[in-house]
């Protein structure tokens, strides 16, 4: 821009002397920052907040405690953590425990311990890739889930949760508008809107695709290309696909033949595939199981490396980022922010700039790290704790699983809901047809509908959900998300509190 | 921008329909994350790991070990956690421990342990500012600090490590120059390189002061004014001013007198200032100890709160966001990446914003915000872990004091190098005079006088510290800093191998 500027004598427009500041206020804030929104803590649940203080504070409402449906944060809504995983940490921040009373641990998680103290002290900074112990252990995990060689450890970055890894992506991906480019990518809608937010923030286009909710929220790859095509036109150079596999929120599990048109895309186009893989153990279907993007990138052929690092370099080339997180699955360790990213046909100088961004925060946190590790190198078969690991880790997605169901059945039950069955993720995103006269109030309220619904739910009920509209979704159609985390002695009065509410609201608008 | 292009009718600038992307290559990565350099882990650490991995394979090199005083990473360099911290930190990672060995344990880690675990399950997301309870502690550590009313704890956000909470204010404050804005903020040199790493990030200007080195690193507000001054007639707007007490690199501490020079200075040119004063418990000299910005701004009698909302609120308010962490201090702890930042002076319209960008990675770490509240609520004389606890913390600071001194001393002694007491902080940054062959040669290979005195130190002895360019110097001026963390039984040897080098370097150029 600087350059277009120049060369067109406008030069000065860059350079008139400055005055004093101005304060910091809303009115002079970086506008891309005002202009992001983050809807999974957005004005709902800042209203969900303001009603607890009132419980807590004693006043008398139409409910006994709120239920955060808003986020998938299971620890918070009465999920264990794993003993095994938790008997590690113990041991990790505390080497005097260790050191004295290791006869109270399993000997797997005190040789866990030792293998983990033994590469790095918790308190000190790691390398920002993160600890090269752990960087191995997930290596080699990927190397068995996908039933292929093994990455690089070095191809592997510990971050704070997938949301780091993805903003480090995207930052470095994006190039500059100030400087005349005109990036974007492509991301479902509805989306997780951490996308939405980090794209306005980078100054770079979101390029939406739709998915299709009446064939169970599919990706057609003639979508991709017509949003693609729309968005050339525009003057959007398109850059990078996200895909979210299991969807959120859409909960759809994408098949391997889907799976290769997608890359087969990604290949002809340029585009650097995204992999938000954070639900992969979390599938409630028996018919067919989670395949990550590098397997079916693998099984096609496409070599991890890059090649020769030129403009240019080798077109047939696969570019994969791939991330998981310690805090979705069975673990549900969301406060401890843990997980990783993998490059896959990244060269090493877009490998140097992600480095460099991670190690201006340094390095992500030991113990996030370390939790990390214990996700992908569980306790083995014929050790000491694998029978309560396994024990604890099939009650949590049995559960899950009758937890989805139940939900998918009671919203379906409901007048004016569609929803299509979650095979995966921790959500389901039903669908709400709603009367004229609420639309019309909701009108009336300078409000979405959906947003106005979802309020009217959390001041009835507690039960605190997200609209649609912070996801993203068709025009004229009106969704909300909702987690299938409530403990199961509870689902049965949230179905039942969620069912009343929804009755009399349409029965109040039908007119 | 986009408003200056319509209107001059050059919008088709931006609107050219677009190709196919390039591949992701450094060609074409993000020019702005290309462009940012942060030096603590720049090249001479990056030789300095290539040799660990030659010692680790058995090479013989002219050193047993590598010393690592690039960064202040004291647990790396056999700094022990205190026990009372590492205690609690076992009880709520592990509540069955809790639950049945608390006998193992103090009575007040465990009620410490209780209180967090019956805030908070660490497992889950926390609110994106931070567990409540723990920034309750930090307020009520802050007023005692300060010896003054404590903040709300709504002005604290917790964060993982000060760096994350200087991103989220940068961010908000420096306005994009692609809307038009060329917004900048003032930042010491020599400066820890964070700051230059994030304004280029982030497209604002690092408008540099110079601290005077003969006079011990100080501050002059004259030089922020003309700093100021030329920014201005560049077309900068100056927003901030970041002022970093204790010194980094310097080890400077600032006076009263100076500090309420730097406040007036601020309230008068609407700044916001950044107080980074992550060492302010590292401080070597018994005749003044640290204060602290806030405390300084209330004893002026200047407001917390921000005052109306709207462009040109009460003029008379100073805007200033402090920044504490669990890594530096006694505790050393880096790899949990805990902190806090305090508001003082900010409207809720920019609370609102920082908030949301904390929202957007979720929230901080519950083990670092644990660690965080443990930082400014030690155990209170007379509690069980008193003595341990004043024990640990004690022989900690008189060693780093001795460390200090002895590191002084050594420096002071060598030919052609001059070197500042270090009053608190963790480094040293001593200038050196080099022969001119020495010059020649750097020029010759391409590199800085600095850098490559860094590259033959760390070749020659093991040890790693950091070339001053990386934090900024007066030019023709040359630096390095080092930590003065290495073990005390060490520090001898250190000394030694750091003469011996610097003197045959001397030697072999001195023509």
């Amino acid at each position: 821009m600087e350059a277009i500027f120049s060369s067109i004598g406008l030069r000065r427009f860059l350079h008139r002397p400055a005055g004093r500041a101005p304060k910091w206020s809303k009115e002079t804030v970086n506008q891309d920052v005002l202009n992001a929104s983050y809807a999974v803590r957005g004005p709902v649940l800042d209203l969900a907040m303001k009603m607890e203080e009132r419980l807590r504070s004693g006043e008398s409402l139409p409910f006994k405690e709120m239920i955060y449906c808003n986020i998938g944060n299971p620890q918070s809504l009465q999920q264990k953590p794993l003993t095994f995983v938790r008997q590690v940490l113990s041991l990790v921040t505390n080497p005097l425990l260790l050191e004295k009373h290791s006869d109270l641990f399993p000997s797997d998680a005190v040789a866990r311990a030792q293998k983990y103290l033994g590469a790095h002290p918790m308190g000190a900074y790691s390398n920002s890739q993160g600890i090269k112990t752990v960087r191995e252990e997930v290596a080699a995990f990927i190397g068995k889930r996908d039933q292929t060689f093994s990455p690089d450890p070095d191809a592997i970055f510990l971050i704070n949760g997938a949301s780091e890894g993805v903003r480090y992506g995207l930052q470095s991906l994006l190039r500059p508008r100030l400087a005349g480019y005109h990036d974007g990518v492509l991301v479902p809608i509805p989306q997780y809107p951490l996308y939405s937010a980090l794209t306005t923030l980078l100054n770079g286009e979101l390029v939406p695709y739709y998915l299709r909710e009446e064939e169970g929220w599919t990706l057609e790859v003639g979508d991709l290309e017509e949003a693609l095509k729309q968005a050339r036109a525009r003057g959007v150079t398109v850059r990078g696909l996200v895909v979210i596999n299991p969807g959120n929120p859409t909960g759809q599990l994408l098949s391997r033949a889907n799976m290769e048109k997608i890359i087969e895309f990604c290949v002809r186009e340029n585009l650097v595939l995204m992999a938000d893989e954070v639900y992969q153990t979390n599938i409630y279907v028996d018919d067919r199981g989670f395949l990550s993007f590098r397997k079916v990138a693998v099984d096609m052929g496409l070599p991890p490396d890059a090649g020769p690092e030129e403009q240019g370099m080798n077109e047939k080339h696969l570019q994969l980022v791939s991330f998981h997180s310690v805090s979705k699955g069975f673990m549900g360790e969301c406060g401890l922010r843990g997980g990783y990213m993998e490059l896959f046909g990244i060269p090493p100088g877009v490998k140097a700039q992600l480095y460099k961004l991670a190690s201006i925060s340094l390095c992500s946190n030991t113990i996030g790290q370390v939790v990390t590790g214990l996700m992908v190198h569980p306790p083995e078969e014929g050790s000491p704790s694998f029978p309560t690991y396994e024990g604890e880790r099939t009650a949590t997605l049995t559960s899950l699983r009758r937890r989805a169901q139940k939900l998918t059945a009671g919203l379906g039950n409901l007048e004016g809901v569609s929803v299509q069955p979650s095979t995966g993720a921790m959500y389901s995103f039903p669908r709400l047809s709603l009367p004229p006269a609420f639309h019309a109030e909701a009108v009336k309220q300078g409000t979405k509908a959906d947003e106005l619904y979802c309020i009217r739910l959390v001041e009835a009920t507690g039960i605190v959900v997200v609209p649609g509209s912070g996801f993203g979704q068709v025009d004229g159609s009106w969704h909300f998300r909702t987690t299938f985390l409530p403990p199961e002695d509870k689902m049965d009065s949230v179905m039942e509190r969620l069912g009343k509410f929804h009755k009399e609201l349409l029965d109040a608008y039908r007119g």
